[in-house]
């Protein structure tokens, strides 16, 4: 039998909320099985960007990471919040050790190609951007890797990759070796039938269902790229994908129930 | 016989210059023994700190890093800077992987305790605050660890630590175990006996030499914690110690004579 790996996803509004944070990286500690955390950005680098007067620049409504745009993430994602996460982890006796996708190679990604506009310091990844034999001697010496979202392509460049999908590529990678579950922390109950109300929890979705309320028009435009990085990693052999509240971790852990379950 | 391992400390002006930068990380991935790069800040840090309003504070002219002033340090050297080195590293084919003193716990440090002065988030270490098995293991995978300058206290707070004792408290950690060679790569050709003459350096200066060229002003304000640093590695059994020009990299381990050779 395979051994369990938790790989857990955490975006930005937890990150810019410190007390939520400290809670939640208390309930990630406490996890007894292996496991990795995946972190997005939240407002810092948008903050810090302003301040220096560097312009968010959009094509066709699309944000492109430009030079300066790109030197600021990597700064405030892979410093900044990096380097803080891993040492309120360690304070909790969380043997954290932080990542880019850079370091030892562990996420080689690709420029995104499109055919009208230059994203810029964007990477694309797949499955086979994992270096998930390292991965898996780094958790085998008992070290519990954290990501940000920084990735780089074996020529010199960073890139800003999704958080989402870096989760769900890296759970499809080690899926061969481990038995994955991949949580994505957000704020809400779970994907929910009417977004003002957090007991409409909707336990299930196939990828069927999903189509279906992507059609009806009844899903939040911000909970879709998660749940397409949810199905994929269904659809590339993570045992167990679920969408879930950030301050129901633990309860998740143990219990087995609280938030949407994503299956074939 | 133990086996090699280089220790190399990189400074801040060899990091503004991205061309000298290049140059000197083509000679270090060239390098076929084991080694560790240590790199300091630079200018860019105090230069985002300026155009963010974030004022250097100074107390009886020593300096004091501030939460803000840390923040900013955090994410520059072991984010943009720290990240940026690794990449290059891994575009020479260099497996190299990047760490705060945060990450797995690997350099913990204790905040500078003064009877008068509070330095704010500034932390000391000594031999033992290295974790010296897991760097061990991490060398023993063939990854090349690059430190930015940026310890932790294991209760959740970053430090600013200074780059050329952590250098020579990792040698100092890593003798018992294997034959470390430490070099402080910086803009001269050695210690200097005249500053303006670049062919007046000196080969070898003792514990007694350092003394007396302390004690007779002979030696620039700049270079004295990088000597006081290196004389302390030798004290604590570093088998070689060397100040060198960052050019001459390739043609020190090539030719084992480039720059000034620190001896008890």
């Amino acid at each position: 039998m395979k051994e369990k790996l938790y790989i857990i996803k955490i975006g930005g509004a937890l990150i810019d909320d410190e007390e939520l944070l400290n809670e939640f990286l208390e309930q990630f500690s406490e996890i007894k099985e292996k496991k990795i955390l995946v972190h997005g950005g939240g407002k810092l680098a948008t903050i810090l960007a302003d301040k220096l007067g560097i312009e968010q620049k959009m094509i066709n409504g699309r944000r492109i990471t430009d030079k300066e745009t790109l030197d600021i993430v990597a700064m405030v994602y892979a410093g900044g919040i990096n380097k803080n996460i891993v040492a309120k982890l360690q304070h909790k006796k969380c043997k954290a050790i932080g990542f880019s996708g850079a370091d030892a190679n562990l996420i080689k990604a690709t420029k995104r190609e499109h055919a009208e506009i230059d994203f810029g310091f964007v990477g694309d990844i797949e499955k086979k951007s994992i270096n998930r034999k390292l991965i898996s001697k780094l958790i085998k010496l008992k070290l519990v890797p954290v990501f940000s979202a920084i990735t780089h392509d074996k020529k010199g460049n960073l890139f800003n990759t999704n958080a989402d999908t870096i989760a769900s590529v890296i759970a499809q990678a080690l899926s061969s070796k481990y038995d994955v579950e991949l949580l994505y922390c957000f704020d809400k109950e779970g994907v929910l039938e009417d977004v003002e109300n957090p007991k409409s929890v909707i336990k299930n979705i196939s990828g069927e269902e999903f189509s279906t309320l992507k059609n009806e028009g009844k899903l939040h435009k911000g909970i879709l790229p998660k749940l397409e990085n949810a199905l994929e990693a269904v659809k590339n052999n993570v045992n167990k994908v679920f969408l879930i509240k950030e301050t129901e971790l633990k309860n998740h852990i143990e219990n087995h129930h609280a938030g949407t379950e994503i299956c074939l």
